[in-house]
């Protein structure tokens, strides 16, 4: 298997609320019907099986680094970042990495 | 896709050489053929194109979450943890999430 994983961690803060992250969630799942360099996204919040566990995570392939950076900065994904992940963002930790 | 997958990033202390980095590697690789629950794997250290990331990302997949619970309390898999991961290891985060 070849390409590029993003990888990304999330803890939310106390504005967290059951309805935003459903709205978070329903924004993300959307992106690769507007984002054509994903090639595989999955998102989710934490199953609650092991106790210190962030909250949320998504993990989304590329072909390449380049199509990576392409999601990256594209608007629509900025903007539900901007909009969904921002005011609700208490930690975040990320890693990128050849497939 | 139905499943349950568990994402791990790593951040490295000082005591990271880059022997440890890769026989940390070469252990988890062989992972997969000593704990058959495991379904996909794939690990990486961080390709360097953001700022501020961590260092080492896993992202395991299994068919739901007793077998992922197989891998998490493996003697194999912990062995690896105390061996290879724990001595290298400044932050960890995690979360598993059904697919």
């Amino acid at each position: 298997m070849a390409g590029f994983r993003h990888v990304v961690i999330f803890r939310w803060n106390e504005n967290a609320t059951d309805e935003r992250k459903r709205d978070l969630v329903e924004r993300l799942t959307a992106l690769p019907g507007a984002i054509p360099e994903i090639e595989d996204y999955h998102v989710g919040d934490d199953a609650g099986v092991n106790a210190g566990n962030f909250d949320f995570a998504v993990v989304a392939d590329f072909a390449d680094r380049d199509a990576y950076a392409v999601y990256r900065d594209h608007p629509v994904h900025r903007a539900v970042i901007d909009e969904y992940v921002t005011p609700i963002l208490a930690e975040r930790a990320a890693v990128q990495y050849e497939l």
